[in-house]
């Protein structure tokens, strides 16, 4: 595991030596420390996860056997991919969302000189994507595959974030616009295909296996990345501040998490008064008396209620695979997530 | 010709009413008319100019054969991923230049509810070009070209509008960062390959043709992309503002424009001294000082001279070519632009 990470980070620096030297462009000095700072600032930052996902879901469809260097490689490469990719995301969300800080650092447009430089950094972030599979993956057979791939789970995440950004404008006049099936649709397009189903779709790909034929493996991971998400937002509020790495400000932010979401579905008149006054408020008087209402409605028993369903639809749905392998894989990504407090 | 625009026009209705029911993604009613919205005010309402020319080109690529319906459909499906391309820059460029107007109306970003919402919906306009590309051209034995095509020039134009912003951050320290080597590399990567060089190549991709055998037709059109851009900040300074539709203020700008970066090549020192102290200042008495200084060096007369040298050269490039088809293209293209007043 500790051999594995070292192996995606050697891979790291080639991907950006080979990107900072790309034929298609004549970088000036300037330009070129401007595009090394800006990765390094902004790409290995994280946790790794998604891009981590690619190789441990190849493997495992690959029934133990063992892998060549150059199939490590090429999993490695997608899993950069999917790190460059959410590393674009979180540069220009940040932005819109005028954050301050990110992975416990500011925020890349807080710095000093980049400014709203950085929406053309995250926008060459994308685009080094398409540089990265042109020079690795031309010549496979999966190629087209793997482009149409990439650009049809971009969209759907791009189209995720704009519900989201129009959902927050409508829910702040009136916090009734939200409800679960938006919160549903949020989720899933925002979050859930990008961090779970693309990284197995890539190990799909370089298994030489046909996407058409996985619809069932897409619905799965995109139901747990759902389940995923909704772990967030009850962490967010439920979890342990050391354990999550942050304090949760959900409430203040006026977001449409599944808590406040379950609390309209489930509260009368009376509470329903309390969260249109309470919610979206900086005031931690006001944060109290939303947690409060929280407690009221045992929003912790419906979480655990609808954490203990979704596991057995989940792994009911995996059983039903006719893959040993594939079962293997999405067991795996269950096991990760499933109760999990952080 | 007017024909040719309506039939233009009712292509932008069918793919927009396509992206607005793309099944990859599930729409609320919301979220549809904000993307109708934004399509509407962002994309159709240019010169149109780079779209129309993909159909021009191509049809003079079949040497007054008659296209057929559906050739003519593909032409102006292409052309309008290159408006939508275009769209895509503009919005975010508006951003990062703090922009008031483009094509005669605020801003996207600057309405009402939008704001850095703007953002999201720039890389929305990016990701239909993928969608369309997909759904029209899925078949053709060309769609991995047209794909890594468009990849290309995105990368190119994302490279050169960095090299620009970071440039004029630059050049607002110390003027003397501005020269003609990195005029040029702004210029050709920002504006030439998009504008110039995508849409004959979307043609030849059509027409049948490879890419790999058309490189010199890449170098022309780029030469070409070049001087429409000096033109462009020739005319923004000693333009008629009737004809260009604008008054220019390139000089309070603090542009890199190829009239600052020639004044300071054949500057004395004291003319050098003066130019640093007023140019990319508001004050209209400093903006009559560079004006002055640029007479005082006869920049008027040293553009007539590049652009006759231009044209000579582009020529006998032209000239040079083996195809006729491809000649009277070129031919067509620089027509349009020498000694433009608009
Ligand atoms: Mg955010
Ligand atoms: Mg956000
Ligand atoms: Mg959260
Ligand atoms: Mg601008
Ligand atoms: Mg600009
Ligand atoms: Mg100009």
């Amino acid at each position: 595991m500790a051999d594995l990470r070292s192996k995606f980070m050697e891979v790291y620096s080639l991907l950006k030596s080979e990107l900072l030297d790309d034929p298609a462009f004549e970088f000036t000095d300037a330009s070129r420390q401007w595009v090394e700072r800006m990765l390094d600032y902004n790409v290995p930052g994280g946790k790794l996860n998604r891009g981590l996902s690619v190789i441990d879901s190849y493997k495992l469809l690959k029934e133990g056997q063992e892998l060549t260097e150059d199939e490590i490689f090429l999993a490695c490469a997608l899993g950069w991919c999917i790190e460059w990719l959410q590393a674009y995301f979180l540069v220009l969300d940040d932005i819109m969302d005028n954050s301050y800080t990110r992975r416990g650092q500011p925020c890349w447009f807080r710095l000093d000189k980049v400014g709203l430089i950085a929406v053309n950094d995250g926008v060459l972030l994308r685009n080094h994507i398409p540089r990265v599979l042109k020079k690795h993956f031309r010549e496979k057979p999966y190629y087209v595959d793997l482009i149409d791939l990439f650009n049809e789970v971009e969209f759907q995440t791009a189209s995720g974030q704009m519900i989201d950004l129009i959902t927050t404008i409508e829910g702040e006049k009136d916090l009734s616009k939200y409800s679960l099936p938006i919160h549903r649709r949020i989720v899933q397009y925002k979050t859930a295909y990008y961090s779970f189903y693309l990284p197995v779709a890539c190990a799909l790909l370089i298994s030489g296996a046909n996407l058409d034929n996985h619809i069932e493996v897409k619905n799965v991971l995109v139901e747990m990345g759902t389940y995923f998400q909704v772990q967030d937002d009850y962490l967010d509020c439920f979890g342990d501040p050391e354990k999550i790495g942050k304090i949760g400000t959900d409430i203040e932010d006026f977001k449409c998490s599944w808590l406040v979401v379950k609390a309209l579905e489930l509260c009368n008149e009376e509470q329903k008064k309390a969260l249109f006054e309470n919610y979206g408020k900086l005031d931690p008087a006001n944060v109290s008396e939303v947690k409060a209402l929280y407690k009221e409605l045992d929003l912790q028993g419906v979480f655990f209620d609808y954490e203990k369903k979704m596991y057995e639809k989940l792994s009911a749905s995996i059983e039903a695979h006719p893959s040993k392998a594939v079962q293997a894989l999405l067991k795996s990504f269950l096991g990760k997530i499933y109760k999990r407090q952080k």
